[in-house]
């Protein structure tokens, strides 16, 4: 159950504090001319360290590749890579073995498994993305080809909410800043929000906003595997994800039918729709236009400070988890809603070469 | 890709007009004595002309089983079943044959299968959910003895919130009401707004709330397969669902770590939580507590009055549906929520078994 | 586990004297025109009561479809289909409910599930492959557009064998004897040979043979999935298969390599292979060379005879079949390898559009 | 699809001439002790340099686990494992690069990828089995907790054939000589005739007979994944091999009904066979009794002699290999073919827990 797809399939493997974290891509075309530099930028965005509003763990993440690729090329077989763990402080989670953390995944994996590595949250740490930005970034670059391009930004920290519509912004400018939020003057009271719960020793949560442009009418699949709940399992499956929405979204409830149905039109490039509350998607299958979502992270579970707790002999304790954490997941967050929108993308678009002959 | 589940898998046929709708239910384990009777009554939760409320259409919607059990109990063979169609009044649908409605699946369909079964929107109506309510009934059958119950309402329809906490609630009121929302009061502020939307010939969304108890702890898988993210994954699949959240939700990503933690106490029942932010799932991992869950469901798109729209050559017209339609989904989409959710639930179930030997 | 395929799958339901047998199959291409009598047609060469050598049983065995085709056309969406049980003398069956009935499955079923449908075999008798001509039917359509032609015929029974390569014989004659064997002289003898088993009230096994043209090179996985794999796994599970070989088989094992290895030689029609050791297959892809295969079948094991048998309380006792029985199952099993080896290859073909973007 | 299995699951990396071998074991339960030792010791019964009739290439083979193991213990969670490549001589393969040589995986995968790895054959390489041998060794750990011992022997090579049953035979004599044969004589003569080959600058192929004892009653799946099914589709997914039989094969289809049949008969031990033809797999699923198959592998296709071929321009040309090479694959393939029945076994004995709740 740790592979993700039906025809592009991403394998994961690997713990926070082990030997590595990594992954097999099996189904990935071959001809395919990797950017590996690419895929080392979309790593870099992920990392810790990278601002003063993520922790200050400093982990390089370099990919090394393992197998499929020969001269510059993917072949047609398993795409093996690898990011080797460094700069482990795994002394600092001593105290942690025997305590479980509120929230975290700590007690839920002993009920399960009756066993876990605890170092660093072991496979349950979010540094297993690691693997899912790589594969992501793969995905990204045939679908670059295909003319689908994945964007997605901070739009929402704590109370501080972007409140402009997509189409308003200039998505270009999401990178500028530390938050990735591409309103200049919103990032900015997201960024105080991040420092003021990282002087509390306190963390916040958010919204991540993912826009998908390029995709033509036609991806999907109808019943189970709606293209929409595609997207919703990728994105509920990152570590901290509460909710996910597309288009109207739970807003769209509280519309009406006449309010809400997109209307047709004729235009130049071919049928269009007047609005798009659909989210570019009907049916479960695209229909050309932008589709766009909301994912909701909740604050980070490890504070800085002493909480209550149980330990694994069901005592009372405490615990004052020490180390280097982030106050707010969301800035990191953005290449991991890009990494799993691409996965899913590049999947229905090879399904879709199924659907006739 | 009409299969659902990894283990007890959900394989669905049918369209709309055609013979029937049904489907194949493998991977249900051996030795479950059916209860037919209660299949049955959950297809008649579902079924269209239950009241007022729900389109005026007589479908008896009588489930024929046609394989997989013998004297009563299932084999561990393929369980197909099959409800055949009756009342079909295909004619209405003639005007629609080269027409795109809005907001409806017409045009995706045509753009993905370069062909369709235009009458009564084919493979993309809700009459498909009948072969997710029957496999549902089976697991929630199976779930039932294991102790876990899944109950599920209507908390909003429009701008009609259910404001009260779902602990607050007496459930078992639900069925009480035709628009199964357990608190009697709104109910009926519920069911005057549906029929206001009728009135209108238009149509109004809303909001279902899903509640599973008994599950304990260890039940879901770590990474992609998150016991949330098959939730959402089931939910999302469901016709006009817009979005999905688990625990606390969109509303949670205000909260600070310290507030939304849930912090672990010793009690006589072992170890619980003091507040369930997490919905009952840690790291997708159940975790004992509750789970609880909502459905965003947009408004249906089938409107009893004129609009703008494009047919099939590009060429602008209107369209003016006929027919006796749902002016909200809601009611009727209860118990496929819950259906949907043990369908998942028994899944996890089931492959809890193979974690140890 | 009642599937079969990646792409176009198959899944399979009914027990012998049950409701009937059918399957879905979905990931069927849309837009394929169907034949409907020339999948009946397939039926027809498998179905009993065909001539003196098979049983007299008579079924019609008429396949009713019940979705997924819509002016007769495939949609994209499942197929689902079934053919109706007729003429069971279940009755035949009672005194069988309480014995295990040697070299059939009535004791590991029992040993599986703790339960089973006694009648006919219930899920283990051999008419669960009127699924699989269907299905089969469908996809040798779709290979016949694309070139394929799968061709299977009788090669031996019992010790009586066809000892000329299929490169001599004129496969156009297998379906003008009852035997199924394309050349004459041989079919006598067979027919003969299964005449003499069936006086005896005994049973006689042998070998079908299956050969496979035009299909091009690329087809197959190289590593888990060759083709010959994906051949043999589906001719193993065919009831009373007990082996599978392809290209030099067994035999080609006492062969030296320069003896074995297929020359690479240039023709008008490019790269060929000057022998055909190979079996048209080299690391599990197709070369363009001719695909064959061999297929052994063990003699039937219901005798119309006593035999020594424990019944389900572990005490002796003796069985004495009644009922009209096959004296060998090759002539019937003749479509139901072409069916299974049409499945395998129409999955290879769709899931080799995945090779490139 | 370079993943095997459907609970134990098998994904595989890797080129002869890349980085590595290796894969992810995902599906493995939770708190197998691990002997890594018992592991590598199977790699050394695969390795090249071992004896006098393999090839002398030195590989030393040392296998790194990358995951899922926690101070000796498997954690539930995906193990990573990967042989690192060592003494490479991959300027031996330059002038291979354009040329297409006899009965390899050169033309296909360039007729299905476009592009390919020329270096020692690529991903089509043998050296592949390296990710199955130690999966299979995991598996074979697992499997012996619950009392099943998986035991091959070469059983012929070229014409030279052991006779006698198994049962006559003391298999723990197998690793007794290099041939792998359990009877000393016959091994003898193996060893003699593989010598040959390799003076010849031939080779030569031959029969691996494979016995899993201790696998109760009630293992494998009715329908299409036959227990046998299973075995026969991993052992034709292993390079060379051309056929697989089990029980009494394709010399039972020779017996008639009444000679064939396995009578039961009342044990101090429960219900038994007096004969065993079935091969201990009756209707797919296991019979408790021993189940015993054999599998052909054809002669290795590399000569180091020359041969005429065609280059990748469809020009004919010559080739004569160098380097180090088998002039015999037996021997090697014996913990091959031990380890694939592993993964059959360990995803069987898995799967049965699911049957019943």
């Amino acid at each position: 159950m740790n592979t993700f797809g039906q025809i592009f399939r991403l394998t994961s493997f690997g713990e926070s504090h082990g030997r590595g974290i990594g992954g097999i891509i099996d189904g990935c075309p071959a001809g395919v001319v990797l950017d590996v530099e690419q895929i080392q930028a979309e790593l870099a965005r992920r990392k810790p360290g990278q601002s003063k509003i993520t922790t200050q763990r400093q982990e390089p993440d370099q990919v090394e590749f393992l197998s499929g690729i020969f001269e510059g090329k993917t072949q047609g077989t398993p795409i093996a890579f690898a990011v080797w763990n460094k700069d482990q402080h795994s002394a600092d989670y001593n105290d942690l073995k025997n305590i479980y953390r509120p929230s975290h995944a700590d007690f839920t994996y002993m009920q399960k498994y009756g066993t876990r590595d605890h170092r660093g949250g072991g496979r349950s740490s979010a540094r297993e993305t690691i693997a899912r930005v790589v594969a992501g970034a793969i995905a990204k670059q045939i679908l670059d080809k295909a003319g689908v391009k994945i964007q997605a930004f901070v739009s929402q920290v704590g109370e501080v909410k972007l409140e402009k519509h997509y189409a308003e912004l200039d998505l270009s400018q999401t990178e500028s800043n530390i938050v990735r939020c591409p309103d200049a003057e919103t990032a900015e009271k997201m960024i105080d929000r991040i420092m003021q719960a990282g002087n509390d020793k306190d963390t916040v949560g958010g919204v991540i906003t993912g826009i998908v442009t390029g995709v033509p009418a036609g991806w999907g699949e109808p019943v189970f595997n709606k293209l929409h709940a595609s997207l919703g399992f990728a994105m509920l499956g990152i570590n901290a994800v509460k909710g996910f929405e597309y288009g109207s979204g739970f807003e769209g409830t509280k519309l009406s039918g006449s309010q809400h149905n997109d209307v047709f039109i004729q235009t130049e490039n071919g049928i269009r729709t007047k609005t798009n509350h659909s989210g570019g998607i009907q049916g479960g299958i695209s229909n050309g236009e932008d589709i766009y979502f909301r994912v909701a992270f909740k604050p980070i579970a490890t504070l800085l400070k002493e909480q209550q707790t149980i330990d694994i002999d069901n005592n009372p304790t405490t615990i004052n988890p020490k180390g280097r954490h982030d106050p707010c997941v969301l800035p990191r967050a953005v290449p991991i809603v890009e990494a799993m929108a691409a996965l899913v993308l590049v999947d229905h678009y090879l399904l879709n070469k199924l659907n006739s002959i």
